[in-house]
């Protein structure tokens, strides 16, 4: 039994290793490759995943699997979990021809640096053939698996087990009847609070504040990195090199604040992974809707709050010599203020699942047959008209601004959502351990950041995202939270 | 026959696509990386690297190579020399042990992140017992080919076939006795005129400069990119991917200038290699001479002449504004400022080859056993003392500035002094066609980029260093045009 453990370690390690070669020319595509270098590289991701599926779908892996299997009563709950969640992934990928397989990576790879220039262009028909076939081979995937009708739901179940479309339509529908009247109120009135903190910052101390940030949330910088590109993003080596990424905004310079902090807190959840799961297959995130629900904690419930600011504004050692002459009402209030706008990543918290509404509804549109994807940028303007009341004067700023369909994450939008409504169940949660307003007031972030490190972080994909949120909160998916604290924020803010 | 060589071209497809991967981890490790990546990315090197070793030392491509010579009347230039060169390099690899050049590639990837935490905190110590193991890997693979005296020679004919050490010293005795004097005599006349080009420029200005001079010399940034790093490189990944780094000092723009401008020379010249070659590996510079030849061209030659800077003030888009303050003659005598100074990549052009002197006398020394490691700190500066008359006061400044040995480069440094001599003989032959000076005046240095691409970039390594510099400019290595041109050059400035 040994001897197996010892392969399947091994194994493993092979994996890893092919995983994080890939992440790290994934990382280079999108932080520095030029654009002569996109085709080399992507040749080298399609080669690169080709082996890391010829050894995850090899007779010998999955004897090995198999075999492990049969004497499962002698393993320990690591390698069990591992094995359950490597026999999901071999059941969903196993069905797709190798050569589809490898074609899809060069072409999600390739992808990216279409959309960067479709993107700087606004020429979204230089995308959408692409994206056609992005679509195309998301549906197919699913479709080898067998299933024929709602291939969503099915997506949406791989990035949150259990997640489908009845459940989302729910769940989204509850958002929308709590947000919409919510939003109503507050435009009634409706105020300028933002032009406060519109100030012009040089790179270079955006820059330096960024990284103040991290570090003062608890980010470590050592095992780490702050890039730029045109999308933030977060990408793990390992769990020691944890990689993010901003951008900057000459003139707003919190547009890069609330980027760094939200990466931020996707980082800090991955640098937190208990170092024994460092050389497993659980080295990172529960979920995709668990991550989000980090990285929006960090964001919304601290970055957005009066006492985080107050914190930084007594304890930190760089800040923007702009803010000293603002009050803490000031800039509370600059970076809250509600405003139908454009950009998702940019958006307030009360309008933000709005734009997550619309990409769902695009997503399960075009999968079902129901939009083309030439018909995007049509479908796209009327739904932000329907639902934000704001249309985009060009594409760049409409349906080509989020990198994440150029990526193949088709059904990722939700998590966010997801992860939204999560964040305040934990936060429920931990006020019952820790006085947040009084720990943030005097900066010390790390508390927080160990409370979620002790509850979530250090667990891995160990625990399921259900077993996470019920040990954690005692329930499952519970929208009321999230609806009770965008009430209370913005009728405070609004009164 | 056809069989054979299309089989011969997969395997140089694979060997290639490795190659290009331990590029782009180099340049990650380089650039980007944070501490707690390097023992993976180290890791992931030596792999690669063994994955390249196993390839290129099989009995399959062993016996693959015979075959194609067995026809060599068949085949064409280009897999004839490819050919020849490979049966170089396998003899070369064959004879050291898997495992050991597995370990020298994770070793070499290792101390890079060792150095730089090393000159960071001045700390020779903790560098030594790394930088110790890599001259002694350099010995032992030597003298795996049976070599046992004079290993130095043959690490040096690695470099720069048909080099050795008796060459070296002949003509690093010729360069001493013209130099020294030449020295003297500048020094009674010593003046300080650098203090007129030392103004503080923000990095972000220093940034956009950059970038303006590498597209106003030629080098494409669609396939390329220019980076930061600790140490100046460039890095190839294809011809069409090529990547330079730079450093940028807030009081002293001109040294990213420069460096920029260097590293632009390499990158030209790979940039410049014929289409026909991209797949083969003649892909990339004859020689590390040679290479150096094209950096020191466009550093010096070009870069410091009283000409190019003429045109950049009349032709490009983005200069300092501290630059109009100035005239040209005190621009062209601030950059050409002789005064002996610690650091070698800020060298004037005729102090240069001195500091080349001591690296090379240190390489020889070490290999010879005539020193140890532990003592390089003070061999150095007793070196620096006897050839400069100035001593660093950290180490940092001194034996730990330059990035090589800790890449395992030893044997490299007399490229530089080797560049030099070849960028001379080179300006000598390119006035017979082209009119310099009008040329830079007219800022069209397109042309020379041509002239340089015609009679030597696309040949790539398909000539020795020794075919190019003969049919180029119709004689081997002659240092009479250097020793001329520093003469003219700094009697001018210095009357």
């Amino acid at each position: 039994m040994e001897e197996k453990i010892n392969k399947f370690r091994e194994m493993i390690k092979e994996k890893k290793i092919i995983d994080s070669m890939l992440a790290l020319l994934q990382w280079d595509l999108e932080t520095q490759a030029p654009k002569g270098g996109y085709k080399l590289i992507s040749e080298m991701i399609g080669e690169l995943s080709l082996k890391s599926y010829n050894l995850t779908t090899s007779k010998e892996f999955l004897e090995m699997l198999k075999e492990l299997k049969k004497n499962e009563e002698k393993l320990d709950d690591i390698i069990k979990r591992e094995i359950e969640l490597l026999e999901e992934e071999v059941e969903k990928i196993k069905v797709i021809p190798s050569e589809e397989y490898k074609m899809y990576s060069e072409l999600t790879a390739k992808a990216q640096g279409i959309w960067e220039i479709a993107r700087e262009n606004n020429d979204f028909e230089s995308f959408a053939p692409i994206l056609e076939q992005i679509f195309n081979f998301n549906r197919k995937f699913i479709e080898y698996r067998g299933i024929k009708e709602d291939v969503y739901s099915e997506i949406l179940n791989d990035y949150e087990k259990g997640m489908n479309v009845e459940k989302l339509d729910n769940f989204f529908a509850e958002l929308k009847k709590e947000i919409v009247p919510l939003l109503k109120e507050v435009n009634k009135n409706k105020r300028d609070f933002q032009k406060k903190v519109k100030f012009e910052v040089s790179e270079y101390n955006q820059k330096l504040f960024s990284k103040e940030i991290l570090e003062y949330i608890g980010f470590d910088l050592e095992r780490g990195v702050l890039s730029e590109s045109a999308h933030p993003f977060t990408l793990t080596v390992n769990k020691d090199d944890v990689r993010l990424t901003t951008r900057y905004l000459k003139d707003f310079p919190f547009s890069s604040v609330f980027s760094t902090i939200h990466e931020g807190g996707h980082g800090i959840y991955e640098q937190g992974v208990d170092e024994i799961l460092k050389d497993t297959i659980l080295s990172d995130g529960a979920s995709m809707g668990i991550h989000e629900s980090q990285s929006r904690f960090y964001e919304n419930i601290i970055g957005r709050s009066k006492e985080f600011w107050f914190g930084i504004l007594e304890k930190s050692k760089f800040k923007y010599s702009e803010l000293s002459k603002l009050t803490l009402e000031e800039i509370y209030k600059g970076i809250n203020e509600v405003s139908p706008s454009l950009i998702r990543v940019e958006a307030d918290e009360l309008t933000y699942s709005l734009h997550i509404m619309i990409r769902y509804e695009i997503e399960k549109g075009i999968l079902s047959r129901e939009y083309l994807v030439k018909d995007l940028p049509r479908v796209w303007n009327e739904k932000m008209y329907e639902y934000l009341g704001v249309v985009p004067s060009t594409d760049s700023e409409g349906v080509l601004q989020d990198v994440h369909w150029s990526c193949g994450l088709i059904g990722y939008f939700p998590s966010y959502a997801l992860g939204n409504v999560y964040s305040l169940q934990i936060l429920n949660a931990m006020k019952k351990d820790i006085n947040i307003e009084g720990t943030l007031e005097r900066g010390e972030l790390k508390r927080i950041k160990e409370w979620l490190r002790e509850k979530i972080h250090r667990y891995g994909k160990l625990k399921t995202p259900k077993e996470i949120m019920v040990s954690v909160t005692g329930e499952e998916l519970n929208p009321e939270y999230y609806i009770e604290y965008l009430k209370e924020k913005y009728k405070n803010i609004y009164n």
